[in-house]
């Protein structure tokens, strides 16, 4: 185990810059606060509501010299938006982009000669589609007012963008109940398919949901809504669109040859780790039986 | 359609920083290269070499004064990471941070006074565990060097994370070969786990994919194997790590009630798009059959 590196006070060879900020010749330089991670690495959060890039870089050449010396891997920068003007100067210093919300940039330095084991960056969106079938054997389908699919004229099975951390069941009951006002329940996925280069250089999953209806009076959402309907299964297959593209086509089949007792897709089953957390595992229940 | 933006010549407003550098009181700011996207924005790829703050900035403000003009929604500034020094002018223009890879960070900037429809940065890394049993009922399995699992010394089947762009099947097939030197085929999908907050607060998508061997001599991977042999699914799933894991036990049944002929799990399915593009789609083909 490497020492805890929260706090120390570090004797360093600072820039001429920081030498000037400071009150003697011998004055110490406080390294930036870190924690360190599983991995052997190291990780600061800038939290302070503002530092400048004078006290800043000194700090840092102060931390990256100690974290050297102590053998630490990798080096994560979290830097709040407020602090734009430190990115600069953390790149100077050997740092490159790992990721980026909203409101920080994250910023990673792999300190060994040996290669770079850090973690990869989030390459995937989720997309939900939402397979609501009643008793009449009619399917609930919306009209988007922009998109490819509005101008158009597809009718098309609700769908939407899972929120961060939102499971998938979870969204396509959402979706559904946004756009439509349908409230349903989570039967099972149908089937799911991976598409790269979706946007800007990501790919994207996008589950296909069987739901139960639970209520069947359709109040539609406005905002991108054109429309929404009960539409009778075959329908919605004989449409063009639907029989042009190979992907749409197959989730169709399966969904008109769903009958409520079958269970042939990956039913959400709710497990816990050994440490405690909670998630969904998603698997065809009679595989269980076999 | 709103006029095409690309090397517009405009008068602007600018900056007393910004008239220091021109030559004359009424020259012109020439805004900056943007290409319109299908949804209203405009996008700025900025190629160049190197770019001064004073030649950057005014450049900006007159861009975006233009694109005000012109009913824009989104603008999308990609910034190479050469270009540091224009991330904290940008943000004080209005942009926050969109997402970001090793060598560049992309702002986004909403301008109408509507709420912001941009896309959502990517939420899921995705990695697969591969399930790959021989004729005898042996399951190939590794040890770790590092991490979680070889601490506590366990059994487990080769895993690993998808590279950007790599399908999921693909990606299974791979890290075998890497891990072990046993050649593979890919089966069909048995299980999928969904966690949240597993880094930096982005999710997981884990994929147990079945793959049949097509080779059986072991030549594992030195750098983070420690070890790797074919084990009797019994004694695989026997480990009290595995029973104490109620993704992984569920996991281990349905594995170990896998006969050649069954098919409950998910298989890929090349898909082309009306457009053209290929992906895949997962799903149970007996689905087909009902």
């Amino acid at each position: 185990m490497q020492p805890p590196l929260r706090n120390l006070i570090f004797r360093h060879n600072v820039s001429s810059l920081a030498i000037k900020k400071m009150s003697s010749p011998t004055s110490t330089v406080e390294p930036l606060n870190a924690v360190e991670d599983r991995y052997g690495g190291v990780r600061v959060d800038l939290v302070e509501e503002h530092m400048d890039c004078d006290v800043y870089v000194p700090r840092l050449k102060a931390s990256i010299s100690q974290w050297r010396q102590q053998g630490v891997k990798g080096v994560w920068m979290k830097l709040p938006i407020r602090h734009a003007h430190l990115v600069e100067p953390t790149v100077k210093e050997g740092f490159r982009y790992h990721h980026a919300e909203s409101d920080y940039l994250m910023l990673v330095y792999w300190i060994p000669e040996t290669p770079d084991t850090l973690p990869a960056n989030a390459s995937h969106t989720v997309g939900i589609g939402a397979f609501v079938m009643n008793n009449n054997r009619e399917v609930l389908v919306v009209q988007e007012k922009s998109g490819a699919f509005g101008a158009k004229g597809v009718w098309k099975f609700p769908t939407g963008v899972a929120n961060q951390g939102e499971d998938i069941w979870t969204a396509a009951i959402r979706e559904v109940k946004e756009e439509t006002g349908i409230d349903t329940e989570f039967v099972e996925i149908l089937a799911f398919r991976q598409t790269h280069k979706t946007f800007c250089g990501k790919s994207d999953l996008f589950f296909v949901c069987m739901l139960r209806p639970l209520s069947f009076e359709i109040n539609k959402q406005d905002s991108e809504i054109k429309a929404a309907q009960w539409m009778p299964i075959e329908e919605y297959m004989a449409q063009p669109y639907i029989q042009g593209h190979e992907s749409f086509k197959y989730v169709a089949e399966i969904c008109s040859g769903q009958s409520k007792s079958s269970c042939s897709g990956f039913c959400a089953v709710p497990t816990l780790s050994t440490s405690g957390k909670k998630s969904y595992t998603y698997f065809n229940k009679l595989q269980l039986q076999n």
